[in-house]
């Protein structure tokens, strides 16, 4: 089955790619993305590293928190370990259904809350490893790029 | 415990990164590797998009079984699923038991052949998702700095 048109894709995150690699890499899968979903990129600022680890991610928490609409997908390593297929009907599934927007979160470097883990619809984890959250942007850029080639029975573009 | 400055760790790779983003982040983990060990770079030919995929497949891999010296850890999705420790612990375990080099295996488009998977010594997952190769090398990178950072006891450069 085919996504329509309208379906809109929006990433949550925290802090800027200050790396040029990393806009590029960034660049380059929301290019791709954009033939297929009206993608949004918000990032909520970073908090200093000056307090607690928990008041940072609190704080990172509730700038998530504020910009989450739609279905929300989490991805976190308390998630369950999804493959791509999985990974993809999950975009379908919600598209059949009429959703017609998502909401993907990566947290800091700290990871999230407990307030977003239940708000999120559903939890995915990519794996057992930990990412830096910048190259989580662009891991999750690829998959979604790639689920989107699934549901259209398109070639992945190499 | 510290991991001898003569380490060596090689990547075992097919095809050149052709994209300057995915060079300029690969670069940059390999600069942070080599203040640990002493990296090098196998390139195997990427066979062309002429004939069966077994066949290029096994075309590739036998350019990596001739590349390969030391313990050989291959990535691989039908490998273990394993988290940031125990890809740090099998590295210094290494390190204690006298084994001063390692060969990193990251298959091509296809794949590898049985033939890496019998020779490999380890074969490791990073989830279940399927990675384009050559983020997979950077990817890759990423983790062993961080599994040297740890081995170290020194801190993460974000």
């Amino acid at each position: 089955m085919g996504v329509n048109a309208l379906i809109k894709i929006n990433f949550v995150v925290v802090g800027h790619l200050k790396e040029k690699y990393w806009n590029d890499a960034f660049s380059e899968y929301a290019k791709r993305i954009s033939r297929f979903a009206e993608l949004k990129v918000y990032e909520v600022a970073e908090s200093s590293d000056a307090g607690s680890i928990e008041l940072q991610k609190s704080k990172e928490c509730a700038g998530i928190l504020n910009k989450l609409t739609g279905f929300v997908i989490l991805t976190d390593r308390t998630g369950d370990i999804i493959d791509d297929k999985q990974f993809a009907d999950l975009i379908s599934q919600l598209a059949v259904n009429g959703i017609s927007e998502i909401s993907y979160v990566i947290g800091g470097s700290h990871g999230v809350s407990e307030s977003i883990k239940m708000r999120a619809n559903k939890v995915v984890s990519f794996g057992k490893l930990t990412f830096p959250h910048r190259l989580m942007r662009i891991i999750l850029a690829e998959q979604i790029y790639r689920a989107l080639t699934i549901i259209n029975g398109l070639p992945y573009h190499k």
